[in-house]
């Protein structure tokens, strides 16, 4: 089963082999010393990267270089619009927020609304920029700093990409796009000129860019290192996360396309439960007796996978929880239970900051210091 | 050798043969009847249409039944930026201006610094956008009306045009765009996506549109009339010319590559007088005695093709000329040295006014009445 995983941006099948992916991928594993330069600087250590949820990475020894040599560096992460948000999409975005308490950084959040709409025959224009506001709210409510944090939507801002986005577009040919986006010759134009835009906020300033990101997306990200230098800017360095499994099962990552599959932001308390009791796929033995006697897995069980990922902190707990698990004095229906108390409490306090969010998208769009300064700048 | 010619947008090589291309292109010639509607529209004809230079279309008749209707019409046409613009550039918006004058329309100018940047190894961005203003220069000097013409480059509208773009991409597959704009797998993705920015300004307004230009841009805009109904606008109408042969010889049309056959703007009288005496390809006899017995062929001497398609506008001369050349009575010299009077008396006016349209180069991309609502304006 390790042999038949399958990992590209459009498509993640199979049980992934993490450590067979960094060397395929020739990626770097994120070593404990690495950590423990992360941990110096920012006086802890994220749940994800305690737990290897972040794995991977290219270059973060030269971010945390350049960072502790005054120069500094910019982070970047986006998001192609959908009608909802799921767990899974929240989750790069709570890092990033950590990495910019933690660094003082500038983060810059690129909304897909063209590529969406150029990727689906399904979706019109207007859809997808309506999306992307609903999104951006989702995503503000996340915490991040609104002077130091552009979101902006692509067809809003191409003005002031576009420059930038035709140098680098003039250095990718329709076969290298095709390589690596999954194009054919029945390809809309427009999608073919996408990879461009998304090159673009790799250079929204003259210091190493940190994206924060599922490692499927790695590939997108080579072409950018072949041609960054030569335009005279950084290769993009990015830090890599393995895929929040979907609730249906530890194989493949969580889908919006199959609702069942994924906990929504805006799943109310009963739904939430009710879609972790059915469809949570489970590491445990099918009787209570034979959980007691032989012990549940969970390395294969999704709940305690969420867990794991995010959801319960405490490594203490995390561990205690794991053995339980395994030895059989903790049933399924007690770890489901577990999880669905975690998710609705921070689904709640999602949706109370998303209130507030709603207030604070002209900040992050257009007034916030960064906004303004991004507004000003022509990319060249 | 009529067997030979070879008609694409980016090739125009033999003698042309118009009334096959007419019928290979499958466009409509432009009758009498039709001439004889722009007259009592117009209150009378251009040289261009008297002669025939402007000799196919593409719904012109609706063109001229939406006009009289009172729905009217407006045009477009445009111009890849180059260092400097020779005479044959110049024709078709001397028409243009023509028509604006007699139909009281809107006239958008889109100038392709992006595409002319993605479409040369050789040049970069910056080059191109210098480029842009010169020729925005001497476009202007033709003397179009500055509150109903509106000047565009690509890199700067672009986000007022992008959101209509990406609709119209979504229709364009890579292997379209292949055939029509001769792309190959190696072409850029920059240059892939330009088609659907080329068909934008066809829908600036909910009118017909008519782009005059050479016969050799047809292929560019069966792309446009294939989808633009679907998208609620109209099919774009069009009126093509004849290539102003290059000064070298009969064939082909002029090119700027090649400095010796062709005259620039900024060509000073003693040039013009040595190229067309030197280079211009003459339908004479090769002595004096010769010509004066056997008579000079007007069908391939360059200086009489110059002088018939614009700059002697005299019908009763340019026939008297004719007939004096064919029959023997006027010398090639003689013939030569008319065309280079003509040309050198345009070509000070063009430069006086072109000191008068640097004053007027922001009108016509911003503060005119027609620019100033076309930067209010995102197409969708």
């Amino acid at each position: 089963m390790d042999e038949t995983f399958k990992v590209t941006p459009w498509e993640v099948t199979g049980k992934v082999d993490y450590d067979k992916l960094i060397e395929q991928f020739g990626t770097q594993k994120i070593t404990p010393d690495l950590k423990d330069q992360i941990r110096d600087l920012a006086g802890d250590l994220h749940v994800m990267l305690r737990r290897d949820v972040f794995f991977s990475h290219r270059d973060l020894d030269l971010i945390l270089q350049d960072y502790r040599s005054g120069k500094g560096f910019f982070m970047y992460t986006g998001r192609g619009p959908s009608q909802a948000m799921h767990i899974g999409h929240l989750i790069p975005f709570l890092f990033t927020k950590w990495l910019q308490d933690r660094f003082g950084v500038n983060v810059y959040i690129e909304i897909t609304d063209d590529e969406k709409f150029l990727r689906s025959q399904e979706y019109n224009l207007d859809q997808t920029r309506q999306w992307s506001v609903d999104n951006i709210t989702d995503i503000i409510a996340v915490g991040f700093n609104p002077d130091k944090t552009f979101i902006f939507q692509d067809t809003e801002y191409i003005r002031n990409m576009y420059p930038l986005s035709l140098k680098i577009a003039k250095k990718i040919t329709f076969s290298m796009a095709r390589a690596t986006f999954g194009l054919d010759l029945s390809s809309n134009v427009g999608i073919t000129f996408y990879p461009a835009l998304q090159i673009v906020p790799t250079m929204f300033e003259r210091k190493r860019c940190l994206i924060p990101a599922g490692i499927d997306q790695d590939p997108y990200w080579r072409l950018q290192r072949d041609m960054a230098e030569g335009l005279g800017y950084f290769k993009a360095a990015q830090i890599h996360s393995k895929f929040l499994p979907s609730l249906t099962g530890p194989e493949g990552k969580m889908s919006s396309s199959d609702p069942e599959s994924a906990i929504y932001l805006s799943d109310p308390p009963k739904i939430v439960e009710r879609k972790i009791m059915k469809y949570a796929f489970s590491g445990g033995q099918p009787t209570i007796e034979l959980q007691r006697k032989l012990g549940g897995n969970p390395d294969v069980d999704v709940a305690f996978q969420w867990l794991y990922y995010y959801f319960e902190q405490d490594d203490y707990k995390i561990r205690k929880m794991e053995e339980d698990y395994r030895s059989g004095r903790m049933l399924t229906g007690e770890l489901k239970q577990i999880l669905i108390d975690k998710l609705n409490e921070f689904l709640e306090a999602h949706r109370g900051k998303r209130d507030e969010a709603q207030k604070l998208i002209n900040d992050f769009k257009h007034d916030g210091t960064l906004a303004q300064e991004m507004w000003k700048k022509i990319h060249e």
